[in-house]
């Protein structure tokens, strides 16, 4: 059996590798958000079809143990943060 | 350049390893709870000083965009989630 040190350290690593998919997740959101303010479509970044396309397909995937109105909240979190970002960004762009 | 479509599919694909990530990790902290159950430790599954502990590491290794407040909050949710999960293993146990 392995200690509960050993499966903290496996929990370390599982947090640094969320945090750089969360981050690289983050840069192609700001892509997409570029992309659509050169098209002039980005009145708002806010996209409730697209946020629950992602939602259904990943509640089709969820193997468990988190049910799937968890991982509804997690990545609802996810969404907020992305979007905030991009809100951030456009003020940025306006005070240039 | 790449087209708004290629993008949502790397995100779609960033999800899914989140999803994953997010799975795996869930079953190791109920491995650990397992451990601390049979060693008779486990009044509480909360433990402030561990997610003090792991907030600090990835606010140390944070490359951004993500401000470490977003990133705080963020997995402060993974956190609850986690700690609901294994509150709810106990109250199974408790009706066996």
């Amino acid at each position: 059996m392995q200690t509960i040190e050993e499966l903290r350290r496996q929990i370390d690593g599982i947090n640094h590798e969320l945090l750089a998919l969360l981050s690289k997740r983050a840069e192609i959101v700001a892509q997409i958000g570029r992309i659509k303010s050169l098209e002039g479509k980005s009145q708002s970044h806010y996209d409730p079809v697209r946020e629950e396309q992602q939602l259904r397909d990943l509640e089709a995937r969820n193997p468990g143990p988190f049910s799937n109105a968890v991982i509804k909240k997690i990545f609802t979190e996810i969404f907020r943060a992305s979007l905030d970002l991009e809100e951030s960004n456009d003020k940025k762009q306006l005070l240039v």
